[in-house]
């Protein structure tokens, strides 16, 4: 593992393009906007910029969380939406686990991406207006929503998608309350100042195999070991209502869920109109316009 | 699902018998003994009797833990052992998991297993003597120890060992920290005054199908969904030298770890002499003797 080197190309984040696995500093701000003025207060905006992520005990209220359920229920059932690339489904059950796409197929959560609660949140992080690079709605039962393992979004986002640098920000709407004990979202707090430069996966013509690797854009166990021995891990537990706003590179990952509690949310994610997306930086092509939107006009105006 | 049905029968808790599921009332007490003049204090014995479990902060010392971890290396890299049915190996790593029968293969934890620490409070609860029925040593690396989905003991000692009654207790003495975040234990307060009969997965002359499972000896999810709304859910988080006492019929599992965080832990089972294993209960013989101990001679005499 090279250790926060500095390569000097037109690519500030390379990644998927050596055998080997790299640690490099953030070249810019967490936050562009400003701590005063806008809906985040001074310690929230402290704390985001601290920790990569803060939290909102309450974003929407109990009727929205219902009419949020009840939306992604609609969608689900929709015969018109049965085989939609948008439409993720569980092969075991048949069951709907994510629709993709939702602030394009639904007025009811186009109505939430365009929300000063969120928009203005996202303008105060960003600096600047802002755009849905993606939306999406995600449903995991109980007894079976498998682990995610860490990774960084802006990661895929710039390799993948084009997207130039780390200028977004998530929105994770809980519709289910969040246990410890329910597969909750993991975060390394601080690992968003780093980029763990992911490996080449294929294979090398100075290696006999090709790197052990748990697939294509996921961290190496080093760069993840030093990362959480350098900040630890939190758990981020939370009521339905309430959100976690996190940085495109933030570390994040969960647990799988054993329990009976299904989790769900809304996720939104809000880039600079600054930092639109262009050609990707580590892979072939671009992702379908559902994961990756190329329609950048600014959300909430 | 049949509910707490009463079955007039020498078995008192039938399991893997039939088709369908229930839930039994436990029949015996969960504290044998008395709450005065044994190491427990009396607050610790109402939580052990009202949840099923207690924990302790620090049984060992940190020496102690050093010594033990010590010796599992010691253990895993012995060439003796090498191959040995008491020792399971990750199919993966080739990494030790585990090494059942520990107190017979090590002067270290023979010695633990007749300390009047963790003996003299296995009195306590059962009130009479204890006798070693199971004692393992585990280690769950970082990045990959699997989950392990809800059971309780009770059940597979019953069914396969040929335990009559819940008058056996478990000590999990912590060699690593258990974080929220690692897969901890976690249990479900109360489940132990109720008997999950876990259903028969062979075929049924009058279902087409066999029922649905997860497994021989697992409980059904509709079981588990109502001791969860019932009872909640805990996390076991601790340090290393703590442990988690807990009764046979506790209902327990733990999620997978991604983390780089290893979880290391000794594991010994105390059963009353006065509730010696028969013949199994539910299935045809007995497990080997390193899984569950017909050396019925008292611990720590």
């Amino acid at each position: 593992m090279t250790l926060l080197i500095d390569i000097p190309t037109a690519d500030e984040y390379p990644t998927r393009k050596a055998h080997e696995p790299a640690l490099l500093y953030r070249r810019s701000p967490t936050v562009w906007g400003s701590a005063d003025g806008g809906p985040f207060s001074a310690e929230e905006i402290a704390d985001y910029d601290r920790r990569g992520y803060t939290q909102i005990d309450s974003l929407v209220s109990g009727e929205e969380v219902q009419a949020y359920r009840a939306e992604l229920e609609r969608l689900s059932a929709d015969p018109a939406l049965h085989g939609d690339d948008r439409v993720v489904v569980d092969p075991e059950t048949g069951r709907v686990q994510s629709v993709f796409g939702v602030h394009g197929l639904s007025d009811v959560f186009a109505s939430l991406v365009n929300d000063p609660r969120l928009v203005e949140r996202a303008r105060q992080i960003l600096g600047s207006d802002v755009y849905v690079h993606q939306s999406r709605v995600n449903h995991k039962p109980g007894f079976g929503g498998g682990a995610f393992f860490w990774h960084s979004n802006f990661e895929t986002w710039h390799a993948e998608d084009g997207m130039p640098r780390m200028r977004a920000v998530s929105f994770s709407v809980a519709l289910t309350e969040n246990h410890p004990h329910n597969g909750a979202l993991m975060a390394i707090p601080g690992s968003h100042r780093t980029f763990v430069s992911c490996v080449d996966p294929s294979p090398s013509p100075h290696h006999r195999t090709p790197p052990k690797t748990r697939g294509v854009g996921v961290p190496d166990e080093s760069s993840l070991s030093l990362l959480a021995h350098q900040h630890g891990i939190e758990v981020l537990t939370g009521p339905a209502g309430g959100a976690t706003v996190f940085d495109s590179n933030c570390m994040h990952g969960s647990g799988d869920n054993i329990t009976p509690h299904p989790r769900s949310d809304v996720f939104v994610v809000f880039n600079s109109v600054d930092n639109a997306c262009t050609a990707p930086f580590g892979s072939s092509g671009p992702r379908p316009e559902h994961i990756a939107s190329r329609d950048f006009s600014p959300a909430g105006r």
